[in-house]
């Protein structure tokens, strides 16, 4: 134990996320847009482990729809000696992160991260990696869990536990999505985080887990790594065992059932832009309280978010309102409803399945 | 004089307003635009004169920039038999219909009209200019006049004198566009018409007019119309001639001059569709209120105007909202603001010359 190995990162980018429909689509996904800085999320969320003083080369975890996108990605970040492991379906975070575990030595510690999170201090998410590194490598499968700084009811909730090592405690409960009382209620108290889908783990730990709490998930991974082919960096998983496997997130299969299961807090600046409202707070406002990206134009309008990736977007008198637009669509919603956006999709999906 | 000799339309086609910005530009002006019909406005305003037994065939002014649109538009509605007088540069009203009178018979009847406005009600048309036959073939020039249903400040007026013949009365005044506290007196007062710029007139009267008041605009259009070249149907007015003509309008010219002025009421449906308030006011509600043409979407929207000739438009949860969308630009204001569209276009003149 207490070994020097460097880090092995894990990076999630098989996501497909309509939240931020119409610049996010099945084609090119929010993790791959340059939303917060001239990198897409992809990048950011490589460029975080890229230190090779406490890291390897991170393995990616994504869709095959994605290969060109992600290849060409990290080319641009010089992340060319990535492996990347190219699922042949969806299949959720459970099988995509035993595909990894699988793909690593025993005792190497993964790092698992979503590609489509933002996170604003670096240095306070290693010093949080850095805290969580001994109980990761006493066994422990470790969790971050982010302060909530609002009664939030999209995500879940990890209730704190007792202190184990370093600043890892246990986790006495993982409680879905709450209501809007009960979500007040956890910020009150205090020992309530948010689980914010990162983890650090020995992949042998891991394995063991996945073994005990969904072995279904990791005989389907397993056969499909056997079958594998390679191309390069690249590495198929076989694709009509991978599509066996139950679509499952980590946090079903896994974590909540799982004895050895820690949280580590993490403050550090998280958010996973989950909408254009949010994308909207985290950004910076002009002198108008507008967030204008793209060839975009205002008069008399404030707080209002507009992007564009196509056409000129002139905005005249108008308030606190989203504007999306790109060659083929444009969205318009107020601020503060941006969840509705999903049932937009849904209906456009209803209604031309061609546009899906 | 009662001459049963047919009426010659004469329609003005060289406008390019940029009120009806994004959809309507430089190149393809709101004439041209299907905003109310399967056809444009310039198409609709032809076929209102197409009665053979009543009108001859027109003669139509407009922008050599626009001749494929002109031609195109004519031949979808079986006009190609209309003559074209096609101005290399744009000199306004008066201009444009001594080019029309010039080439016209000195004793035929000329109905002037614009081409970008609508007219709901075509019977009442025909009765008016019915109506204003005789004070025509009498020597007058008649100008039709619109019964105001608002005080509206964008109009000029026209106050309505004693009755002369028919329903044709003389002009006691031409009023500039007044402020609203003087627009609310002229509705209430009952005998102020607005000035739709619809005229009928003897070619020989008109071109007497200009003689006396405006004859260097007479004289620059004689010259053009002398060494003018033809093509088909196409006439083309000498170019560096009628370039020295003023820009001005047929009101300023000669209306407001001339004594031997009528005017004829006219209740027909006019609308100029001046902008995308007008056009909202003007065309027919969904059920919830909503004005929505091309690949357009709502969900919980009210009272919006939104058209696309580009992107599909996704609107949520927004009200009173005008939103105009093309493969270049998207427009967003708020109803009732629509006349802010102009410092729009202005501020994107500015910042690139090359959008104008």
């Amino acid at each position: 134990m207490q070994s020097s190995k460097r880090i092995r990162p894990v990076i999630l980018s098989g996501g497909s996320g309509t939240r931020l429909w119409p610049l996010s689509t099945d084609a090119k996904p929010k993790q791959f847009l340059a939303l917060v800085a001239d990198r897409s999320m992809f990048q950011l969320t490589v460029q975080r482990v890229q230190r090779r003083d406490s890291f390897e080369s991170p393995v990616i975890v994504g869709s095959i729809r994605h290969r060109d996108l992600i290849e060409q990605q990290l080319a641009e970040i010089g992340a060319e000696d990535s492996a990347i492991i190219l699922e042949p379906a969806p299949r959720n975070t459970a099988a995509a992160i035993a595909l990894a575990a699988l793909a690593s030595a025993p005792d190497e510690t993964l790092l698992v991260m979503p590609s489509d999170h933002v996170i604003d201090d670096a240095e306070a998410f290693h010093a949080a990696v850095t805290a969580a590194l001994p109980a990761a490598r006493n066994g422990f499968l470790v969790t971050f869990g982010i302060s909530p700084d609002r009664p939030e009811v999209g995500y879940g909730y990890i209730k704190q536990g007792e202190a184990l090592i370093s600043n890892a405690h246990r986790v006495d409960a993982f409680i879905e999505k709450p209501d809007v009382a009960t979500a007040r209620d956890f910020v009150e108290r205090g020992c309530f985080l948010w689980n914010g889908g990162i983890f650090l783990f020995q992949a042998s730990d891991f394995i063991a887990a996945m073994a005990d709490h969904a072995p279904d998930v990791l005989d389907a991974a397993g056969k499909a790594m056997a079958a594998r082919a390679e191309e390069g960096n690249c590495l198929f998983p076989e694709a009509s065992s991978f599509s066996r496997s139950p679509a499952i997130s980590i946090d079903y299969a896994v974590m909540e059932k799982a004895r050895n299961v820690a949280v580590v807090p993490l403050d550090a600046g998280w958010s996973d832009l989950g909408s254009w409202d949010a994308l909207f707070d985290h950004a910076m406002k002009d002198e108008s309280g507008n967030v204008m990206t793209g060839d975009v134009h205002q008069i008399e309008s404030y707080g209002c978010h507009i992007r564009t990736e196509g056409p000129l977007v002139a905005a005249v008198g108008v308030n606190d309102l989203i504007v999306l637009a790109t060659r083929d669509h444009v969205l318009i919603v107020p601020r503060g409803q941006a969840q509705k956006v999903k049932a937009v999709v849904e209906l456009l999906s209803l209604n031309r399945p061609d546009r899906k």
